[in-house]
């Protein structure tokens, strides 16, 4: 039987907050068997960004990532972020390595290519180096990625952390079996967005169509959804999305997504 | 026989010259053995703290490390130097892994005490987690230390890279028969401080005394070579100091320091 491995994607809302980033990194701790966590840290980024004089560029909700954001991103989510949340995770006895793609030669990436939209220093992930992973995790470490890749030629890329977990959850099902968890603000896939506690708890291939087809599945949710799926298709055993809570045991309050 | 270890600090100056730092980035990647890097970044880190409007403060040209400094070396240290340096390592085929004194769980420090002088968030060394550095090299990959240590409650600290490069040295010195290398701007220790070629090239207790007692040694070279005897007298087989050219194989224009 595989051993189980659990994949943590934590939001930029979720980083943001004193207390929930603490209450998030000893729910995570407190996690058995092999774990790895995906963070975000844009809006900290934008705001250093701003302090800086550069501000955030974005077209249709997708940032512009030119040299000096790059920098920024990499200052913000490969320093700061990353080695708050491993000292914090050390403190609550996790051995945790803070990691960007090119630590441990981990992600590879390509630029991606120019067409109506020129994203700058934005990657799209070719080759995730789960035997790597996998050695660090048998070495009894564990990885916490920023959403930062390369391209082993000496570039960084910024790169979505929602796709980053997905990629990293997909590589590492040959030898786990695989849960991806989606953490963000709200309770999970909401059937109405103005509801907290309309949760659906169970999506599958099927009703995903129809909740689609009923506009139930909103603007927002939609890349987080193809995420899950192309996950699931890859091997991921499970996709959940949820807030903090969903990592406190015996919670059912979140959406789990399957095949 | 023991294994070898090289240990090499790469000084800040270095790290500013973009000729300079993709050089010694291949030079280490040519390194036989196992290796370490330890590197600054405190000019960066003014650079940017100047920026923010944060002004590194120092009192006898020593840092003093408050909230938004120590921010601002987490996020360059920590973030912008050593991802470039572990993506250009990768670049040379290293496989390298940037962290910190709390990834890995590496360095543990404890808050310099208050006693004339207040340093703020800087860390004295309390021990070097040799054996998680060992699962690391062992697994085939490549330390790269910034100057960040950790009290294991979640406070990150600055401690000086050329005191993390000794301490982390002589950790490893029960496993490995361990040089450490204290790359700078110069060629050496040398006789004439105006004279680049008066190289003093070998360096023992006996000579060390006369040197001082001559006044040869001066002040900035004071706390490096007291970290050069410090670690020789804890098991390091050999130090040597020099600039960039030291790590060339064959070249012998630099001062080798032993007991």
């Amino acid at each position: 039987m595989k051993q189980t491995l659990s994949i943590v994607k934590v939001g930029s809302n979720l980083i943001e907050d004193d207390k929930g980033f603490v209450r998030i990194l000893e729910l995570f701790s407190k996690l058995p068997g092999n774990k790895i966590m995906v963070h975000g840290g844009g809006k900290k980024a934008t705001q250093i960004g701003n302090k800086l004089g550069i501000e955030a560029k974005m077209i249709n909700g997708r940032r512009i990532t030119d040299e000096k954001s790059l920098e920024i991103a990499v200052m913000v989510y490969g320093g700061l972020v990353s080695k708050q949340i491993v000292a914090q995770l050390q403190a609550f006895g996790t051995n945790a390595i803070g990691m960007s793609g090119a630590d441990a030669n981990a992600i590879l990436a390509h630029k991606r290519p120019v067409t109506k939209v020129d994203f700058g220093f934005v990657g799209d992930v070719d080759k995730v180096n789960a035997y790597g992973i996998f050695k660090l995790l048998q070495a009894g470490f564990t990885p916490i990625f920023c959403a930062l890749t390369h391209d082993g030629k000496g570039q960084l890329f910024n790169t979505n952390a929602d796709t980053i977990a997905a990629e990293v959850a997909i590589a590492m099902s040959d030898q786990f079996d695989t849960t991806l968890y989606y953490c963000f603000e709200k309770k999970g896939v909401l059937e109405d967005v103005e509801n907290e506690n309309s949760v659906i708890t169970h999506i599958n291939s099927k009703t995903y169509e129809e909740l689609l087809a009923y506009g139930i599945i909103s603007n927002g949710m939609l890349p987080k959804m193809h995420n899950c799926f192309y996950a699931l298709k890859n091997q991921v055993k499970k996709v959940c999305i949820g807030d903090i809570d969903m990592l406190e045991k015996g919670n059912p309050n979140f959406t789990t997504v399957t095949l």
